[in-house]
């Protein structure tokens, strides 16, 4: 599927009067509309809800937006749990899935009301000790293989995360022991999947978990949460997930396994990458071209804006703004200011020709993209832009600046005066 | 050789009651001795002078310190260069080696009066456009090949550094035209290696240059710049780099091929790694064990204050305090809370029995340690300790903060007041 922008060079040229690149510009229109997908292909179970991981891509302004829509977060810090109750969030709408939780993490969980999804059966004792017995608690299984493929998460026997099967039961009746009174259960089983039947799978696998929590504990799951996984097209050459297909067929096993056998629960799902990322885009400008070796377009971005190509080796598509017709002509790296041979956007990639002072958009940044940006040979972090329906833009974070970069030297007498 | 921490249980506890861990313990006597060996190591050398790549810890205790012992700075961008300022080196003592440079930077750099390292030669024009012709340039060189193993530049023909030599020489009769008085080549061709023969076969190759660029040019090269790329040892089979004997082997470079040909010039490096890299110890609670399909030690810190293992998969040392010299027992992987898989400082680690609450201390994050930090799942970036000679400590960074965490959201009326 061609790789397109929702904004022209003018737009682009315009917003860069006001706001000097690089800037990520996040589209409203394009996440209200993947979270009313979301919405629609669950739409059949009552109480459906999208935790949107805060992780991928934590701004207020995408907070709130997706809080209109109905969505909760998933959060794993207390920074996260803050945002998301500033951001009008309470209760139950927030999942802390956390791991190795500290008690403060536990307090503000409790404080905001979140529902608490425990990692591992140790972990009982901790929330006790923090906050006591919940009435409502969730917790991670990992059933060490799946049969879907994984190439993020690894093999599952590896990952931190989650309890056994056994552990899981075992938690289940410790649980109900200490008095707790509604249950979850939570897995993530995969990370970018473009597969339309992880979910199903996924589905699957945890109904059964829960008719045999009947069965054997004597408890009623009331809510699974499916958390992420499901994958976005990077490529031009990847299908984007039907999510509304995947919606249907995991009604048909909720169907086939729990209404057949007369359980009801609400489902969640904990999709970050999949509500943000297409819609986050690096806006940067061309400020130099360099000719070794190989050929190289310099750009204003580094990455300190977007990392996943430098430590992943991620393909994020580059589209030259004005010149999204021409053909491709030259084999170039996109590369930022770095002192690192990492900082690379794109690695041989065929582009069109490319002049100083070009505008370069790159795509689906909008997920991990600023979130895990770092302060690397003292670069700022860049700006964001809420792009609205009308192509006017609202600065919904902006660009750090020196004082920001010497924050934490404020113990410091020659830092802590303004220069 | 074994790796050892120069502080205690004892001390760890102590410090641990101001400051909750996690937290970075820098030792300045370790970073005072390992300066004073670089400096005798270059001793014969008039003019010598270590500039710190500042990307590798970029705090202004540090920067002090190294500027009493003589260094300056290698700085590649403004904030470096401000953080170098602020510091008290200025003129000759800063170095930007920066890369697809803004004309702010450049700026900024004439502004504190630093040498300009050009990367390319397109570069020439950017700079005389930003700040004119400084009297003082420096070049960067990148040969293509280098018989030096060299696992994390890899082949230098796919690294965006440099010039070739062609360009380098143009570059210098262009510079000369120009008005350019003095000279400067530098060369960064390996990182990380504990290859002692690096530095002499550097020489070997930047002398050669310097004799040519003398007899085609008829400019006689006034410095010459080894930049970094000198490694530490993580592992406990791993030999330290004997830097004195390094020095005394680029000396037998000098006299054979400068010194017989009657030239003279000065030498710099721009180790980061090497002068801090050992001297930084994370220091962080054991906050839970868990057991699944593998053991597992949780810990406060994560990623976000030590990325290299997460990224790289980098090996850092993990000593038990207090434990020593018990016995490895165990085989765990020892984790962060970062919902992420990679949050992982050890994998599959032979380690003594740990309880909840052990200090453990993560060796070797002196150097792009907590400057690679990034703020990931909403975490919060960790305090700096100077450790001096008695072992008392002075804050030379505080913790982060949700104030900090938020702080480019002040344009947004929920978070721009504090609460």
């Amino acid at each position: 599927m061609a790789k397109t922008v929702p904004f022209t060079l003018a737009d682009a040229r315009e917003w860069k009067n006001q706001f000097p690149t690089p800037f990520y510009i996040l589209d409203e229109e394009g996440i209200r509309q993947t979270v009313t997908d979301i919405n629609t292909a669950f739409s059949w179970n009552e109480g459906f809800c999208e935790h949107f991981a805060v992780k991928a891509n934590p701004n207020p302004s995408v907070l709130r937006l997706l809080a209109s829509l109905g969505c909760g977060t998933d959060c794993a810090s207390i920074a996260e749990l803050e945002m998301s109750r500033r951001c009008g969030m309470t209760g139950h709408k927030i999942i802390l899935t956390s791991n190795e939780t500290s008690d403060a993490c536990y307090q503000k969980a409790k404080e905001v009301g979140a529902i608490i999804n425990l990692d591992d059966i140790t972990q009982i004792d901790h929330m006790e000790r923090a906050v006591g017995i919940p009435d409502t608690v969730c917790c991670r299984f990992n059933p060490g293989s799946f049969g879907i493929s994984n190439a993020i998460m690894g093999n599952l026997y590896d990952s931190k995360f989650g309890m056994t099967e056994e552990q899981l039961f075992e938690a289940f009746r410790i649980l109900k022991a200490k008095g707790v009174e509604h249950f979850g259960i939570h897995a993530m089983l995969a990370s970018c999947s473009l597969d339309e039947t992880y979910y199903p799978a996924l589905a699957e696998k945890l109904f059964d978990l829960v008719l045999r929590m009947r069965e054997e504990n004597d408890i009623t799951v009331e809510f699974v949460d499916f958390a992420g996984g499901v994958g976005i097209p990077y490529r031009p050459e990847e299908k984007k997930v039907d999510i509304l297909k995947v919606g249907a067929e995991v009604k048909k096993v909720y169907d086939r396994l729990l209404t057949a056998n007369g359980i009801q629960l609400r489902i969640m799902t904990e999709m970050g990458r999949f509500v943000t990322g297409p819609h986050g885009y690096l806006v940067t400008t061309c400020v130099g071209k360099k000719h070794i070796y190989r050929e190289y377009i310099g750009v204003d971005a580094n990455a300190a804006n977007l990392m996943r190509p430098a430590i992943y080796g991620s393909y994020h598509h580059v589209t030259v703004l004005g010149k999204e017709n021409e053909a491709p002509c030259q084999i170039v790296d996109v590369v930022g200011c770095l002192c690192e041979n990492n900082d690379k956007f794109a690695v041989q990639r065929e582009l069109p020709a490319i002049d100083e002072g070009d505008i370069l958009v790159i795509h689906d940044g909008g997920a991990h993209g600023y979130s895990m940006g770092y302060n690397y040979n003292g670069s700022l972090r860049c700006a964001e832009l809420m792009m609205h329906a009308d192509k006017t833009v609202t600065l919904v974070r902006r660009a750090e600046t020196l004082e920001d970069y010497f924050a934490t030297f404020d113990i410091d007498p020659v830092f802590s005066k303004k220069e």
